[in-house]
Parts: C-alpha cells; structure tokens; sequence
C-alpha cells in the first residue's frame, strides 16, 4: 500500500494517521518532536524540521506523495522537492496562496471571487503609511491590519477602532513583518465550505458550516450551517471547488467565508489540508476529511460527503486559564458519566491557555433540534478544559 | 492519560489503537514481530511472546491496564501478574472460560444457560472412547467433535456424519489435543450477542446480529439481526450481560448463539474481548467496540450501543485462493470508484488463501433495505478478495 508523509506532527497529522490505519497504511510523520501529537502514535516517525531541505528530503525518500499538517513549509523547499520527483500535494503553486494572504486576495480578485476591498502596505515604510492613512479614510477606519504570512488562530490579525490605533500598529511593527490592511465586513456569521481535489480532477464538497469564533479562533462549529439559503450554500461549495481547480488544489481545502448582513458571501481565509471546521466530519459525515485528504492526495476516487444521521456540533477543547481542579483522565471520567455519547478526541498536547488539546462531536439523531445538540457539545468541552459545567451541575454536589 | 497494553498484535489491537488515539492514548502492543498489523501502526511496540512471562511482564510494565488481542496466553502467565499487581482485564478467572470449551459448557450448564448437549473425551483413551460411542449413538451421530483449546476460525471443530467418522478422527488425534463431543444444533441461523462490562459493574449491549460463516469463519454480519423477535433478541442480551457479570468478564465479550429451528436459543462460542461480530460497530454504532473495550477496561462509563443511521451490514475481506490479477492497490482505486461509499478496514496482512486481511462496512440509510446494503458488502468484499465483480461487471469492458 502506499506510503503518506504528512509534514508536522500536530493534531490533523494524528487524526490522519487514524484515517490511514483503516486504508491498509502507516502515516509517515514529519515532527519536531517525538512528543508531537502524531508523533506519539505513529511507527514512521522522520524528526527533523520543515524549515530545513534535507528533513524535507528525507522524510519524502520512498513516499508515493508529501502533504502537509500546516502551511508553514517555504515554497522554495517545495519547489525543491517537486524539481526532484517528489509528488507535492497540494503543489507548491497551489500552497502558496494559501501561505499569503496579499497573493490570495490579489488572485481571488483576478478570479471574479467576492473578497473584502484590500490594500497592501508592504514596501516603502513612508509610502505604505500614506496607503494605509488613504485606506482608513476611505473605510472611516472600520479596518482589520493583517500579517501577509503566518497568521492563525487569531495571531496575525489585529481589528483597529481608529486611524491612531492603526498607525501606532503599524509604525511597531517588526519590519520584516509584511502588512495589508482590509476593510471589516460587517457580517451576520462566519461559514465554511469544506471540499476536496484529486489530481484526476475530481471534487466534493461537504455541506457548508456555520464556524463560531472566540477570541479569534475557531470555538464551535454547526453542520450544516443553520438556516443557510441552499443557493446560498450551493454558491460557496461552487466557489470552493471552482478556486481549488483554478489554483490546482490536492486535497482538503477549507474556504472561511464571512456572510454578509444582506446575505452575500465573502471569502475570508483558505488552508489546504484538514481543517478545524471540518472536524466534525470524523463522526458526522459518511467519509471524514482526514480519510477524504488521504483519497484525494492519492487519486483515489472521492467518497460521499453526507451527513450520516441528524446535526452536528464540533466544539474544541482549549486548555483553561487556571489549572482545571482534576486530571484531564479524571475529567473525562466524568464526560463519560453525564454525557456518554459525546465523541472524544484529545490531542495528547499538554494544556496551556487557550491551546487547542481536542474537540468533542455530538452527532444529533436525524430532526434533533440544533440548539440542543450544540449545547450538549459545548458543555462536554467546556467541562473538559475548566472541569466546569457550564450549566452549574456539581459532580461533588456540594 | 492511562497507558493500555493489549497482549496480540493483530488486526483487533491495530484498530484498538485507533480509538486509542481518539481518547488521548497510544496502545501499547506485544507483538511477536514489528510486521503485526498493530505493530506497523503505534508507535508503543513490544517484541515478544504472550507465552513467556518476562516478556508479558515487559509489556505491563508501566501500563495501567492489560488486555488481549487474543485467548491464547497461558492462565497461569495471568495469575503471577495479577499477583504482582497488574490489571488484567478480564481477569484471568473470567478468561479461562474463553480458552477452555469444556469448562465454558460446564460452567453454562451449571448457570441453567442454554448449551448443546456435550461430553468429555479427555482422560483414559479407552474409556473416552466408549464415551464418544455411546453419545454419537444417542444422537444418531449428528454431533461435533471440538478440541477443548485452541481452536477459532473453523480450527479445532470437526463435523462428522457418522461413527465411523467420527471414531477415525477420535483415534488419529494427537494424544495431547484434549477432545470433546457435541450434538449439533438443528438451527436456523448463528447470532452474536456483543456486550461490555466494566469494573464497577456497568453493562452495555449492542443490537443483536446475525452472523453468516463460511468454512467455519465468520463472513457476513447484520447488524440488526433482520427479522429476529424482540424478546429473543433482549433475551440473547441479558444472557450475555449475566454471564459476563457471573464470570466477572471486563471488557467486550461476544457470546455466539445458535437460533434453534423453533426459535429458541442455543450458546455456542465466547470471545472476551472485541469481536469479528462487532467490527460493524466502527462505523454503524455511536460508540464503537474498540472504544467501548477500552472504556471497560479503564473503568470509564460506557457509551452507547445504538445504530448510527439505518441498516449496517459487514463482510469480511479474505485472501483469496488464487492471487488476484491487480495489487490491493489498485483494487482499492476500483472499490471507491464503484462503491465510494464502503468504509474500508485493511489490516496490514500479506494476502494468504482464506486469511482475514481486512472488511468493509456498508451503512445503511435508515429504512435501507437490508439485501440492498448486503449485497453492496459482500460485492465490496468479494472484489478485494479476488478482483472479480459478483455481478460480472467488467472494469476493463471486455
């Protein structure tokens, strides 16, 4: 059977191994630790780094295809890779509008796709302020500054309420740090459309979800996404499948949309390679991503992308604020108790502040209301990283 | 989080590790070669025998909990480590009645469960052989000779029509192989009553299935057994949830059943630990029987049995007699491209004549008609068997 190597040892190349057990494989793990999540459970474990060639190279020796856990990789090292044979999935091509932001808007544009109006601020400092000073007039500094690379999880992404406040952000920041700032969209929520490209050219698209951020990461995730217009969501999955062809995607890919307050669509941010608001699919869905992103790297035929049975609410464990009061052993004891049905999947990371340690599924029964099913999966996460019941049941009952 | 170490390195510890890895774990496996379908997978790999004590005690060390893949260790290896203080679950006390056919039909017989009529052919060879002659006459010599150890799979049982059958197996039997008699059941169909227990004393029971075997090897499960009365199919239940709780089984164990000709029911084998009976339950149950081993075993509270969606039928992927004309490979590419839908377990195994090498579960839609999903799974199966359509589809078109 063929050989994957996933570069990265996180929490989706762990999920991923779990997918590729299943297809008769061992997923070959690029970490920089043998404490990595995927480090810990898997037999074909490369340690090295993904910033240096030759740990590229050597994690790729005698693999079918490399993929990736996250999108830092330098595309120079892909191209690299790609220049010796190795199959790159998704292609350094595709990759990089996934690691710049500035390319990304500037090529979603070109494509006739809805993005928010954009302006870039890297170049002469002087120049970019008088941009950014222009920018912020034009948009009455309803503005968001943004990192071009490296942004996630909320880091990278700075909301300003006015033009001191930005040009302060500005005038610190680091100057290797290119900049861009975008106008805010004024939205009703935040969606996801979730899909997957084989090299034969075939796609899939899950149903659309809604995605609920807290303190700029992703928090909860409902699917399919409430009350969503099907032409609506139809025209999402269109232009996710439509990008992922026109940049030549290999695998998952997650296009985060903002739904505007007149019901159009926006695109916010792409990551090709499982994604959290896909997390829901491992329990949820007829194929999960991990498998789907398996399938699709490797040209197999795409599997159906359904809901297995009624909603379903993806809520991620952060580690708390204080020391949770028992083990996380001891917490899921207690989950288990109150809410046996809840599907459990830990990073095996240790908890720090709002780290993501692992996300809790409940798969509603097909008609199930969604407002309960996403309480239930917010109370088992919420419990799991505070040991707090958010509804202030007292498993001491004292 | 808790260390397991499950004694086997077979296909079932192989997709234990997989929710394993879901509750935070890596699986611990002693395996007996870095190529067992568990040991190509998990990254927590011990070398060695289950039939040598250092090594089992090797594999324990350190770990929370020990469990099997198989029955096959020694009680006595059990009985010192449980002596020095290692789980063992189940316990050796439970598990002598997995390994011990005749002492399982005394022990039933003895709890007023619904057993075969049997006889011991252990002891003096003259004497037991006036025992053989004296059942076989009884029952017209419809019975069954069984080794009292070792066998599973269609090994260890002989079907025999008639005495002098019967006697020739009797006599060319190695006088080290302990045997006993049984009538056979005039039956309907087989059954598999797939329950859990844990420590503290909970029990959980899946729905009843119906099981087809093949040359004395399970081919086919349906997952509900269709058609079967529901008072039958809670009494299989409780008859497995009350032994479990007799014996003192943790853990998963499946109790096979005869569905007598006037619908009565007869107990054939047990396995205590996850079951080819139960491997639907990775994609068809909420909680699946691996998850639900480990839940046991670790005394947290099990999660529930019920059916995901509609209908699930599995069918077991066997080596087939002859080797197929395209790599597993490439039949795998055909298999999702027919039937995108199957969920594929592949088990890491070389392709030998009759091995399990993997299965494929087909999930029904709810109301699915239950031939329908059967007949997509033994089509799935059959091709990754063999590369041959069973409906004479031709994937050259020639």
């Amino acid at each position: 059977m063929p050989v994957v190597t996933m570069v990265g040892g996180g929490q989706l190349a762990r999920m991923t191994h779990q997918s590729a057990i299943a297809l008769g494989q061992c997923l070959r793990v690029l970490a920089a630790s043998e404490d990595d999540p995927a480090a810990q459970v898997s037999a074909d474990v490369v340690i090295g780094s993904h910033e240096r060639l030759d740990d590229l190279r050597r994690s790729a020796a005698g693999a079918n295809v490399l993929t990736f856990d996250h999108e830092g990789v330098p595309v120079a090292h892909l191209e690299a890779l790609e220049a010796e044979g190795v199959a790159v999935r998704p292609p350094s091509k595709a990759l990089r509008f996934a690691q710049d932001k500035l390319a990304m808007r500037t090529r979603l544009t070109a494509l006739g796709l809805p993005v928010p109006d954009f302006a870039d601020l890297a170049g002469d400092r002087a120049a970019a302020r008088g941009v950014l000073r222009e920018f912020g007039a034009q948009h009455r500094w309803d503005v968001v500054l943004k990192a071009v690379r490296g942004g996630y999880d909320g880091r990278g992404v700075w909301l300003v309420d006015d033009e001191q406040q930005a040009l302060d952000l500005f005038d610190r920041a680091d100057a290797s740090t290119r900049l861009m700032v975008e106008a805010r969209v004024s939205m009703r929520r935040e969606l996801s459309a979730l899909i997957a490209r084989s090299p034969f050219g075939q796609g899939a698209a899950w149903p659309v979800v809604e995605t609920i951020q807290r303190q700029g990461q992703c928090a909860v995730v409902v699917a399919p996404a409430p009350g969503l217009a099907p032409d609506v969501a139809e025209q999402a999955q269109q232009m996710a499948l439509r990008l992922a062809e026109e940049l030549g995607v290999i695998g998952v890919m997650a296009m985060e949309l903002f739904e505007t307050a007149d019901g159009g669509l926006v695109v916010n941010e792409l990551a090709m390679r499982p994604h959290n608001s896909g997390h829901w699919s491992m329990d949820g869905a007829i194929t999960s991503q991990f498998e789907q992103h398996l399938r699709a790297i490797l040209d197999y035929p795409l599997g159906p992308t359904d809901i297995v049975a009624g909603p379903v609410v993806m809520a991620n464990v952060l580690g708390a604020a204080q020391a949770p009061a028992m083990s996380m052993d001891e917490r899921v004891h207690h989950l288990m108790a109150r809410l046996p049905e809840a599907k459990l999947h830990l990073y095996g990371k240790g908890e720090r502040p709002d780290r993501k340690i692992g996300h809790v599924n409940i798969v509603g029964a097909p008609g199930a209301s969604v407002d309960e099913v996403r309480e239930r999966a917010e109370r088992a996460a919420t419990w799991l990283s505070t040991a707090r019941w958010t509804d202030g049941w007292d498993v001491h009952g004292e």
